[in-house]
Formats: C-alpha cells, sequence, structure tokens
C-alpha cells in the first residue's frame, strides 16, 4: 500500500468535518421541531461540544501542513481536486484565525444570549438584552480583527467573507446605494396605487387544510416526500448538508396563507440546492452550496422570481381556492392579487414585501458595519433603528420588540449575514432574466404549475457547480455578467411599477 | 489561575466524550422515528465518524497519562469522584484494548452487517446473510480477544463487561443452568391449565384510540409530556444519556392493546432511571446507569413486576375498556387476565411472555458462545437453532426468519448483550420483592394506578446512585442480597403457578 497523500489526508479530515456539521445541522432542526423545551440546557452543551470538536479538527497543526505540501504540489490534481484544496484552505484560514478559546467562547455566548433576546423581546425591554448584546459585539469584534489579520481585508469583511466567500463591504456599498436612492420614492408610489381593501375579509384557514395545500405544491415542484420531511416550525427553515435527508420546516398563520405558500417555495427552493450538489462531492469543502447570499438566490429563485411571476400565480390562485375549498369574494384572483403584490413599508422584516425588504437590509447592514467598526454604540441602538426606520421606511416602531430586538441574527452572532439577503434577492432576479432568455416559454411552464425546467436550468448553471467556481465567476458563468442591481430595480419596476391583470 | 489537575482535565474530556454520546443517542432516535429512507446512507457515514471521534478521544495518550496521575493522587478526592475516576478508567480500558481501525470497522460492518440481515430475513434466506455474519463474528472475536488480555478474562467475559460490567459467564452458567432445570416444566404445567378461547374475539382498535390508552397511562405513572416525546417506530425503544430530554416511541398492533401498554410501561421504566440520574455527574461515567441488566430491570420493575400485578390489572382493566371504548365479551377481566397471564412458548422471543423468555435467552446466549470461543460455526447456525428450541421450548420455527434470523443483536455486532435481558428480569423481581417489605401497601397504591411509591423507592435505591457502586453492590445495597434467581423463579410459581381471579 502506498503511503497517502497530503491531498487524501485532507480528503479525510474534512470528510469528517462534514459529517459533523450534518450532525449539527441535525441537532438544529430537531431543536427547532420535535426537541422538548427541557432539553435547550443539554443540548447547547451539545453543540458547544461540537463546535469546539470542530473548531479543532480544521486549526490542528497537521491540516496546515498538508495544506502546504498539497498546495505546492497541486499541478498533480485535477480541476475539482483544486478547487476543493482551495476551499479546504479557505476554511482552515477562517478557523485557524481564532483560537479554539474564542471559538468555544462564541459558541457558549451564542446560546445564552439568544436566550435573553428572547426573554428581552417578549418583555420589550432592550436595556436587559444591551449587556448580553455588548458582549456578544465585543466577541464578534475579537474574532473580526483576528481573522482581518489573517485574511489580509477589513474587520466587517472578514465577518461577510465567512458567510459569503468573496463578498466586500465596498461592493454592497455600491449596490446598497443605488437601492437606497431608488426604492424610498418607487415604494411610495407602489403603495399610493395599491388597493387595501379590509371589506372583502377572508375566512382564517385551519392548519389542516394548509397543509393540504402545502402538500400539493410540494407535488407540483416535485419535493418528493419519501426522501424528505415537511414539518413545522416557528420560523420557517431547511435542513443543509445532508446528502439524501431533506427537510423543511414551515410555519403556518390561520389568517395568511399567503406566507405558508411562501416559505414552502422559499424552503424548497433551498432544499433543491442542496440536492443537486455534487455528490461526488458530498462532505468536501467544494461540495457544498457557494455561499449565503447564492443560496438565498436559489430560496428567491423560487418563492419570488417563479412563485410570484403572473403566470405561475394565474395558476396558484384557483388551485388554492380548489384544495383550501374556498370561494368568498375575498378569494378571487383581483383580490389574491393585491395582496400577493402589495407593497406596503411594515416595521418587521420577516412581513416585508419584495421592494421593501432591501430597506430593511441596508438599515440592519448599515448598524452592524458600525458596531463593528466601533462607530455606534450598543446602547443607541434603539434610537439609531427608530431614526433610520423613519428616514428609509417612513414608519416607526411601536415598541423594541417590533424594532432593534425583532431579529435574533445579532444574539446569534451572525454579524455579516444580513447582506446575503439582498445580495441573493438581486442574484435570483439576474438568474430569471437569464433563464427567461435560454428555457423556451419559461412563463407558460409556470403557468401550468410546472417548475421543472426552471429547476433544471438552476441545477445545471448554479447547483451541479457546488463551490468549484468562485461566487462572482459561478454568477457570470451562470448569466453572463456581474452582480447587477440594475435587472433587480427593473424587476421591480416590471411587477410592481404597473397595475398587474 | 492554578494549573488543572489530571482528574479536572479528565471530568472534562468526559464531558465532551458524554456529549457526543448524547448525540449518537439523538441520531439513532431519529433514524429510529423521523428520518426519511433517503438519508440512511449518510447516517452511516456521521455515525462511522461520530464512534471513531470518540474511540480517539477515549484511547488518546494523554487519557492514560491523566488517569495514572489521577488515580496515584486519589485520596485527595471524595468518594463520587474516587467512583468517577474508577468508570473513567473501565471505560478508557475497554476502548484502548482495541486500535482505531478495529473500532471504526466495527461500526462501518454493523451499519452493513443489519442491511443485509433486513433484506436476509425479509426473504428468508440465511445463506445470504451467513457471510455478513461471519465476518462480524470475525471482526468480534478479534475485539474480544484484544479485551480479554486488556482486562484479565476470558474473551467472551469481556464481551459482556461492556454492556454489564463485572458481569461474568461463570455466574451466568449458574443462573441459567437453575432456569433451565425449572422453566420448561413449569411451563408445561402452567400452558396446561391456561385457557385459550378464540370464542370471545375482539374488535381490532385503531392506532388513535391506543394513543389515548397509552397517554392515559403516561399521565397515570407521571410521564410528563412537557419534557419527554412520545413517537412511534417499529421497535420500541427510549432514548438514553440525554438530560432533561426523554422520548420513548411505542409500537401499536391494532390486534393487540397488551403490546402497547407493556411496551409504554417498559420504555417509561427505562426513561424513569435516565431521568433520576445524579444531575451532578450528567455526562461523566459515574453519573450513567450502571449497566444493561441493571436498565432492564428498571424496564421490567414497571412493565413486569408492577404493570402485571393483580393489584394494576384490577386497575388497567376498567381504564381500558372506558378509553378504547368497549365493552364486548372479550374484553371482560377474566378474558384479558387470560392473556396478561397466558404462559406458551412462541418462537419469537419478542412476543415471549415472562415465563418462556429466559428460554430464549438462553438458546441465544449458548450459541453466541460457542460463536465467539470458535465451538460453533455459522453455518451451523439454523440447524443448531431449530434443535435447541426443541429442546428447550418444545416448539420448531417454521422459517428462518422465524427462527435464527428473527434478532438484530448479532447483526448490530452486540455480541455479549442477551444475557442481561433475563440478568434484569430477576434483579426486578429482587426489587420487588424488596420493595413489598419497605413500601407500605405498595400493592394497593398499584391497584389504584398510583406508581409514585414504587418508582421513588426505585429512584432511592437505584437511580440516584448512577454508577457509584458496582453492579453487584448495588444490588446488595438495595435488597440485602447479592443475584438470586430463587426469587424471580418464587415470582413466577406466584404469578402463573395457580390460577388468579
Amino acid at each position: 500500500m502506498c503511503a497517502k497523500t497530503a491531498y487524501s489526508r485532507l480528503v479525510m479530515r474534512f470528510s469528517r468535518i462534514g459529517h459533523l456539521r450534518a450532525i449539527e445541522s441535525l441537532l438544529f432542526w430537531d431543536g427547532q421541531t420535535v426537541m422538548p423545551a427541557g432539553g435547550a440546557a443539554s443540548r447547547a452543551d451539545q453543540m458547544g461540544s461540537l463546535a469546539a470538536l470542530i473548531h479543532e479538527l480544521l486549526s490542528a497543526p497537521d491540516v496546515q501542513r498538508d495544506l502546504e505540501t498539497a498546495i505546492a504540489d497541486s499541478d498533480r490534481l485535477e480541476a475539482w481536486q483544486q478547487a476543493n484544496l482551495r476551499e479546504m484552505r479557505w476554511t482552515w484560514a477562517h478557523a485557524h484565525a481564532i483560537d479554539d478559546q474564542l471559538a468555544s467562547d462564541i459558541a457558549r455566548t451564542s446560546a445564552e444570549t439568544i436566550e435573553c433576546w428572547a426573554a428581552a423581546k417578549a418583555a420589550d425591554d432592550f436595556k436587559s438584552f444591551a449587556p448580553a448584546l455588548q458582549a456578544m459585539v465585543d466577541l464578534q469584534r475579537r474574532k473580526a480583527d483576528a481573522k482581518a489579520v489573517a485574511l489580509g481585508c477589513s474587520p466587517y469583511d472578514a465577518l461577510l467573507d465567512e458567510y459569503d466567500p468573496g463578498a466586500r463591504a465596498a461592493e454592497i456599498d455600491r449596490v446598497f446605494a443605488v437601492l437606497e436612492a431608488f426604492l424610498p420614492t418607487f415604494i411610495r408610489d407602489c403603495g399610493s396605487r395599491a388597493p387595501n381593501d379590509a371589506s372583502d375579509r377572508r375566512e382564517p384557514i385551519p392548519r389542516e387544510r394548509q397543509v393540504l395545500l402545502v402538500r400539493e405544491l410540494l407535488a407540483r415542484v416535485g419535493y418528493r416526500l419519501d426522501d424528505a420531511r415537511l414539518d413545522e416550525a416557528r420560523h420557517p427553515f431547511s435542513l443543509a448538508f445532508v446528502p439524501g435527508d431533506s427537510r423543511i420546516a414551515i410555519r403556518y398563520d390561520e389568517a395568511n396563507v399567503m406566507s405558508a405558500v411562501t416559505a414552502t417555495l422559499h424552503e424548497v427552493g433551498h432544499a433543491f440546492y442542496e440536492a443537486n450538489l455534487p455528490s461526488a462531492f458530498h462532505y468536501q469543502p467544494v461540495g457544498y452550496a457557494r455561499g449565503a447570499s447564492m443560496h438565498e438566490s436559489q430560496s428567491l429563485a423560487m418563492d419570488m422570481q417563479a412563485g410570484r411571476s403572473d403566470g405561475f400565480l394565474g395558476f396558484l390562485f384557483p388551485l388554492l381556492r380548489k384544495t383550501l375549498g374556498v370561494s368568498g369574494a375575498g378569494w378571487q384572483d383581483e383580490r389574491l392579487l393585491a395582496d400577493w403584490r402589495r407593497v406596503e413599508p411594515t416595521t418587521i422584516r420577516v412581513d416585508a414585501d419584495e421592494a421593501t425588504y432591501p430597506l430593511h437590509i441596508i438599515l440592519r447592514y448599515r448598524i452592524e458595519r458600525g458596531l463593528i467598526d466601533g462607530q455606534l454604540r450598543v446602547a443607541d441602538l434603539p434610537e439609531i433603528w427608530r431614526a433610520e426606520m423613519q428616514r428609509l421606511l417612513g414608519i416607526r416602531p411601536a415598541t423594541e420588540a417590533q424594532g432593534c430586538l425583532q431579529d435574533i441574527q445579532w444574539a446569534a452572532g451572525m454579524f455579516g449575514y444580513f447582506p446575503s439577503y439582498t445580495l441573493g434577492a438581486i442574484k435570483a432576479a439576474q438568474f430569471f432574466a437569464a433563464a427567461r432568455q435560454e428555457v423556451a416559454d419559461l412563463p407558460t411552464h409556470l403557468a401550468n404549475g410546472d417548475f421543472e425546467p426552471w429547476k433544471l436550468w438552476l441545477a445545471d448553471k448554479v447547483h451541479r457547480w457546488g463551490s468549484f467556481h468562485t461566487d462572482s465567476e459561478l454568477l457570470r458563468q451562470a448569466t453572463g455578467s456581474d452582480l447587477d442591481v440594475g435587472i433587480f430595480q427593473r424587476h421591480l419596476e416590471q411587477r410592481y411599477g404597473r397595475r398587474q391583470a
């Protein structure tokens, strides 16, 4: 038997790390869907040990040695192996930049901070959350500083890079400046024309009925429940990193069927990306999805681009009436369309429509950059939040719970994550525009409830490439252009800038 | 800050190992209850990596060094810490005896052998399973030989010791010889007197109705569903090693309500043991349940000792009629009692009654010892099985699926586990006999459906001690005597040797 090469040793190690990440993902799923409340403390212990183990496996001295040897020798490797090596090095660099203690402090603090945040939100009491958030910001700043040195970028860029490799604040600034100039006026114009007619009230739809509709939609889009699960959770999500085991969780709101429909298509979009990743590289760094914004683009490709297209809504509304067994005035096409296409500022991000959503992200992006750069103080957060929301959306939250306490992300330590929502929306618009050029009769397929050509295009252009390309290469290869906020802008103008039939 | 002691380093390491074992347990739960079929291959990969990691964490050179230092210094430790150290050393000795490669081969081979066994059982084809079983026996023999050297006992004793620390074949031989002399005649005598009246047929009870009954029973025995879960699985089981997160899974058979009732009480018995373990030592070796036979004794304490006592059955039968909404002739006390107390040889172990069950275990014990000692060949298994079943139970299986292919344990590599079922039954009888002496009016409490005094006695005498005592010390402390098969024998005579009202 010949001696193992450095590259093959790395493959074995990353394969084990991949298994542990899949297990992390499953523990998260369990905690969100089926775990009894009494298990929370134990789960935090288990997650802490797992995170520490993964960090140790990644930052062990042999990894650095093997990476150096393998990189020096990399002309012997095939293109996919070279890309895998590049992604291994990226993963290692992020882990190696921080020591075991900081990694484990962050993991442990996240669990505690989330608990504190949930209590503060329930009590609408920012002050009780501020010290915990300050401690989290301090940890994140230590992490960002350490990674900035290791990666040769700014501290905030280092945080962005964790979620979305290659993303940089300079480009986000450019893109967000365009949206900030365009959206407030655009939204005012849409809002003034959108009907807001409360007279045609719709009856509440019991959960069981909505489940039927969701199952019908899943069958339509080809999400097969023998390889997959559908569950209920307070926040919709899909399970990642587990080949052959796809799980989505939906929230049902009896007063709002649209939310379950949107969540279903959204989570299915994430699930399809995971399901079509290159199986030869399962559990290897190059076999994972490209990054947070690319992942978000795949979910928005389903729920926003295809799922709210004229064609699909023409198919959806009759299906919805039939499956739910409803027929009142509130359930007719025009009335449903008014809701599905409503553009209206709201204080809550997760309730926001497609056009106002980016302003919620811009608000958070500005604030989290300020916190990481040290320009903003945690104590000033509620005030800044209200002022910025007034400026961007023209409204003010009535409470902190509906203001700066609404999101879990900062409590969870996810600084640098928010921009990926809007970067993903832009990419989704670019993909849909490109596919309309290349796929014959795409709108007609969607009008027949047939997502297959759209899914196949995405699988071919995006999913099967895993992390073989960088994010910008992948976007360019799929669409022929770089990140292009103009395409997203035109998409909004076409969809919301005129009345739809 | 003072330097960490060897003992405190060990506590940290075993705590991490404990978290990984809890995660293993959760992955098992998930696989048995909710995982989509497509996830099986990924799950095997994840379990393999986890098993390998645990083995490496246990057998790393620092562990041996720290154990030696801590043991040399152990007079500084308190009694519970000393016991923890003893259990750490035991855990380490089992892991260290085999190398990483063998540990990982066994983990991987188990998953494959189980798959092969399931297919062979479905096809009733022993020949297709024989090579896989042979490979597993070879691995187990290698493991047993290595552990025998390390532990200073026979190879088969080393396997017993994994599941039931301190159990030895010499004692099992003594106990089983008594049962083998007593049971066949006893069973023949019971059988000839038991009514087997098929005229009072009972209607099938739909799953949903049985769930109501199970929930009613859980409320009665004090299994609170806010800290716990009840699920459905092909094989009943309870989740172990996860403080604050208790999960039991039951199988429902529409034709047989008794099976859900028995499984519920049985799994609840396991769950109570886990729930009452010493919380100061959660995740530490001394904080775990004592061993396989002690665990089984706690489940049998509920389903067999208390759950089939005259008093409790007098409470159960009316509850059952009321909850299920049944009233026919087949549901009257005498007819139900005849089934709950039927003694009748069957070819299937899991269907066996309390009196015939030990003979199924003796059969498997003899065969697995022969396979490990090299006295028996895998190829001869079907023939030996039939001959031994004829000798012990007076019946022969019609197929291999109902014979030597019926159990999963050998495919899973669990050689040395079977004896714990019967050792547990003996201990359960000893505990119940002791409690009847000490707890005032125990039968009356059970006749009122009140398990609390019985649970409190078990928690006080057994559960809260974790692994502080050795198995035989714990038994002696709780009951005042050593393992005593005579008490089990008298229990069977009293319950089945005369007709019950």
